[in-house]
């Protein structure tokens, strides 16, 4: 099973070609005068038998569907993945790519950056989420092996991961669903070397780390992480593992540093000219700064080319399946939609306007995935237990289950930060398109990995519920107030308030077409009626905002709503406009892609000098940047309270009466 | 050790007195149509053995500084803490407010709100938070104890937690800290029934608890919850431990419903008509709803009676002890001040004021903690593994080690959202304020804790630093960009950036003097000139915005700027002068204290109608609220990016001619 490393025209040992890594990163760090020595120079060794023996890959073609994932969840590491890229083969990063380490403009940025260059997985750094990331990777792979079979789909995801990642709590999310799915192909190395930035790891955690994997159902393993013989028997034992395994590889932090070694002064920081000449002698690596020598790169790209005959099997194991077969897998992998959904889809809203519904948006977006999920056969769906709540779940979806995955819906667990980050490797894996879903409130939960998404432009797509007061006597810690807004702040988040079940197709379809990053979701725990009761062409929600009801003249008035409050604005716009104040409404699902509209068409909707109000059940702060100088919000300004909903809109003043009056008071 | 329940009076039986918060727990619910009985009746029988011979508390002095503390993680089961607080005797809990059971301005909030009721001992629902509140209790009853001795502090905190808790990552970041630090006086009942809201807990894990919280450090015990008499043997065992415990009380969720009891349908809807009859059959309990039974109420009476002596040995104790430390220590618990630090304050900003200094706010902060740690003994600081770069820990600081409780500084560990909650439950412990630190981007991984400190109106002060793409090549990833709003947006939270040392001292103070909510300071790794010269007679930072520099003439030009860009601002304020435009800047470090300034004051700072700038390198989305129509705003508009800070602000167009051309341009 182990591929050979052995390479007859060079004599350089493992240990060799891993302070080739070790000089690399110390170096590259020292010309940047900033970065993180002390890891890659402790995992050279384990990452290098990694490379060299295990790792599926072929630099010559790094999107390979099947190659192995390769997580540096340690992100701050970062100059271990680029040393092992730079020598392994990858084109885009070439040498002086190393040496521009963490300048502007360079593929090595600080931390690894996802896009910035081949072979970078993900995007690592917020501790925690690479390892949470790879459970995704690792769950998508055992999916797609179900759908397209594993003489196409069959490869490990393979992370090194710090003591930092493992005092997260994603970490513990990650790790407990791992096991709970019996994810096998999933192998962690645990970077065991004692130090964390404020000195040993005994000053915060006395924590037995087998023992809490062991725990959550995994394998592990303890070895050296210097003996190279070691770490290649501790993986060749980890592939044939039922579980997934955790090998703790015991290292010493800066490995070679004569004083820093072993010390949390390496973690961090350039190590200095003396302490690199010192490291150049205990290495015996007498090479000057960013010269590896000519055997040490035959042996590494010896390692990169290792993968290129098992990708040619590959590539003719692919085309010899049924074409149709094939085809599909392509365009999945490409992320591209099959055939047909849009039309299921168009053809479903044309029902709803023949026949209006009245339903809650959560309910209205079950509707939708009713004609999606049968559609698009890679979408993935689940809720971090609350499948009947978010209405996450179509009928007959199966689930997922441990060692089983030919289900297509997965139960997360009360594990929302690691169903966010698990969906974010789902998406970077490609094959899959994920959705999830959990109360919009703990999108505060979600955060980090939401951030992720909309950083590594992935299509993940959020179903948040129960998304204002209107959910109720739940009470403040379960309604969101600040939410939509600060998920607006979030670069590269499309937040998506749809007001109905019409806008709730049509935000679906939006966010499935929006592959270059994240939705949310926004949707109703309570009933809203349908108001698009005209077919469209187009796709309005798509463009952010509309004209959803014109004024009886030239507008003096302009209502702003999304989602559940859009109803609210209706009946003001009708109470206005018998008193005779022409007012036109516009429903705003989605500010980020109306801030992508053509300028004329936003002052076409917003209208000119007119006053304008808007209305959401959340912070009002903010409406600002539409509402204009003559404008007014109405909105919450400080938390909710526990009430039936109704009561609530009352009590916080979200009524068409308040619109009416805040509009009488400035047209 | 073990208090005894026998009353002579009554009859009634351990599983007479569950079945009475059994049934105000079905019966409220069920008034309610809203809220989740399964774990009340679940728990009903462990939760009466603890409240009837375990835990230490006086209805009639709830705030007994030296009570045990009970924290309901699993908050979803309120009406098992309200039947509990009603049935023993807080006056507040009366029945009326069982019936009102989530209904607007009721004390029965659908989750516990801290606040809202005496006993409610902090706000739960958020799953993960009550057990991590916990861990902060638990710390804080070792650190007065070690401050003020064992005469007058020593208790115990003791958790119910659901598998939800358990779930959550933020769980595991307590559970290994509390482990680590053995904190051996915190309890933990599991509340094993083996359901969440999706179906079994099978369906999504398959964690072996015990054996994890082992792993962490924790004793563990496993019992029939049902067994009044073996729950009172773990609890028994418990207490004498030399580690924290958690019980394992396998349960029968919604114990006593005869068809839905064990299973999902049980978990979080009113039981029903039918059901709820089943249930008083199958429980012997034929009383009407809400009403119980004489001798019931006198057994209950007489377990919430239970603590008056000791609460009254306790406070006699407490009236031996010096009469200094028996004063700080009623101050401390009262959360006040002691006298001298503001002086201690004053006194070193009027050394800066002298010889002016330029540092990075991170360390500006550290040089305040350096007069502020000393003068106030109850602060307590710390940091999630960036000691050395958040700048929390002054020269000397004793750390809090495990078993010893001497020290005044906290490793965190890589525990953002363990130490954010931790401090939420220090603060409500009371007699100790807590500071930590970890990177301004990593208030993602805090935030459903610094939601919990805003609603709950907790004294916690987050020390965030690196708060900019300023802290340049680590990237976009450790780089916030939308966080200073999106912390803005949050209710309760003061977002305090200094410009300089002078600002930095003086929000600290404002920090410390807000009593009602949390703060966090975002501070700066790089450098930053001091630019308050001249002494103030007041806390102009506390004011929230003010005129820092005034223009030559009546102003045309406003610049208004937080932080690293009032350097911006003053810079580009002296080419506008020199241009012939009088400029005025307007340092703003905290938006919500301005906010509540008098209008009068919010208007002589602004300026009129004229051209307002704002400067902040972070989204500039929100800024309109105080540019108005003529405005612009300097910012961010997208993720940063990995290079060193000075060429970020070029490239990203954060620069004083940037401000310059903008107001030029305008007016």
């Amino acid at each position: 099973m182990t591929a050979q490393t052995t390479d007859a025209t060079s004599t350089a040992t493992p240990r060799d070609m891993a302070n080739a890594v070790r000089a690399l990163a110390m170096d590259a760090v020292e010309r940047a005068n900033s970065g993180h020595p002390g890891m890659p120079m402790g995992m050279a060794d384990a990452a290098t038998v990694l490379f060299t023996r295990f790792l599926k890959f072929d630099p010559k073609a790094p999107k390979w569907a099947d190659r192995d994932r390769f997580v540096l969840s340690a992100g701050h590491g970062s100059m271990l993945l680029y040393a092992l890229l730079h020598l392994t083969g990858y084109e885009d990063m070439t040498l002086d790519e190393v040496k521009n380490f963490r300048q502007l403009g360079a593929r090595t940025a600080g931390h690894p950056e996802y896009g910035h260059a081949s072979g970078i997985e993900t995007t690592t750094g917020p501790l925690g989420q690479g390892i949470a990331n790879a459970v995704g990777m690792a769950l998508a792979e055992r999916l797609l092996a179900a759908r397209f079979g594993g003489s196409v789909v069959d490869h490990y995801t393979y992370v090194i991961a710090g003591d930092g990642c493992l005092m997260e709590g994603i970490s513990q999310e990650a790790i407990s669903l791992a096991g709970h799915l019996k994810l096998s192909k999933l192998i962690v190395l645990w970077d065991d070397n004692g130090i964390s930035i404020d000195g040993p790891v005994s000053l915060s955690s006395s924590e037995d780390q087998r023992a809490r994997f062991e725990a959550a159902g995994w394998a592990t393993d303890a070895v050296d992480g210097h003996d190279a013989e070691a770490v290649a028997a501790a993986l060749d034992r980890a592939r044939s593992s039922d579980k997934p395994v955790m090998i703790a590889c015991r290292t010493v932090i800066g490995y070679g540093a004569p004083k820093k070694a072993g010390t949390s002064g390496v973690h961090g920081a350039a190590l200095g000219a003396e302490e690199i000449a010192g490291t150049r002698e205990a290495l015996a690596w007498p090479h000057a700064p960013f010269e590896i020598p000519a055997d040490i790169r035959t042996a590494w790209a010896h390692a990169g080319a290792r993968g290129a005959a098992e990708r040619e099997a590959w590539e003719k194991r692919l085309g010899a399946l049924d074409a149709e077969v094939q085809a599909d897998f392509t365009r999945a992998m490409a992320g591209e939609l099959p055939a047909g959904w849009k039309q299921a889809l168009d053809d479903y809203i044309a029902g709803l306007i023949a026949s209006p519904k009245t339903v809650a948006t959560r309910k209205a977006s079950e509707m939708a995935l009713e004609v999606l999920v049968p559609a698009i056969p890679e979408l993935i769906g689940g809720s971090a237990d609350l499948t009947g709540s978010n209405n996450t779940r179509t009928k007959g979806m199966k689930p997922v289950a441990p060692g089983e995955f030919d289900g297509r819906y997965v139960f997360w667990g009360i594990r929302e930060h690691g169903m966010a980050a698990a969906m974010n490797g789902m998406a970077l894996h490609g094959g899959v398109i994920p959705y999830g879903g959990t109360f919009l409130v703990f999108t505060d939960y979600c955060r980090p990995a939401i951030r992720l998404s909309a950083l590594m432009e992935q299509r993940v797509i959020y179903v948040m519920t129960h998304d204002s007061i209107g959910l109720g006597e739940d009470g403040p810690t379960h309604q969101p107030v600040e939410h939509l807004m600060s998920l607006r702040m979030m670069p590269n988040v499309a937040v998506m308030r749809p007001a109905d079940v019409v806008e709730t197709a049509e935000c679906w379809a939006a966010a499935l077409e929006r592959t270059n990053g994240p939705s949310v979701l926004a949707l109703s725990r309570q009933n809203l009626k349908q108001l698009r009761l005209e077919a469209s062409a187009e796709n309005l929600s798509a463009k952010g905002a509309y004209i959803l009801r014109e004024a009886s003249a030239a507008p003096k008035a302009v209502l702003l709503a999304t989602g559940s409050e859009v109803e609210i604005a209706v009946a003001a716009a009708e109470v206005l406009e018998a008193k005779g104040v022409p007012t036109r409404v516009v429903s705003m699902p989605c500010w980020e892609l109306f801030a992508a509209q053509p300028a004329d068409y936003q002052a076409r909707v917003l209208g000119g000098d007119v006053v304008r109000i808007a209305i959401e059940a959340g912070i009002g702060f903010g409406w600002e940047r539409w509402t204009g100088p003559k404008g007014a919000v109405i909105g919450m300004t400080g938390f909710g309270a526990s009430a039936p909903a109704p009561e609530l809109y009352r009590h916080f003043g979200i009524t068409a009466e308040a619109v009416v009056d805040a509009a009488l008071a400035r047209v």
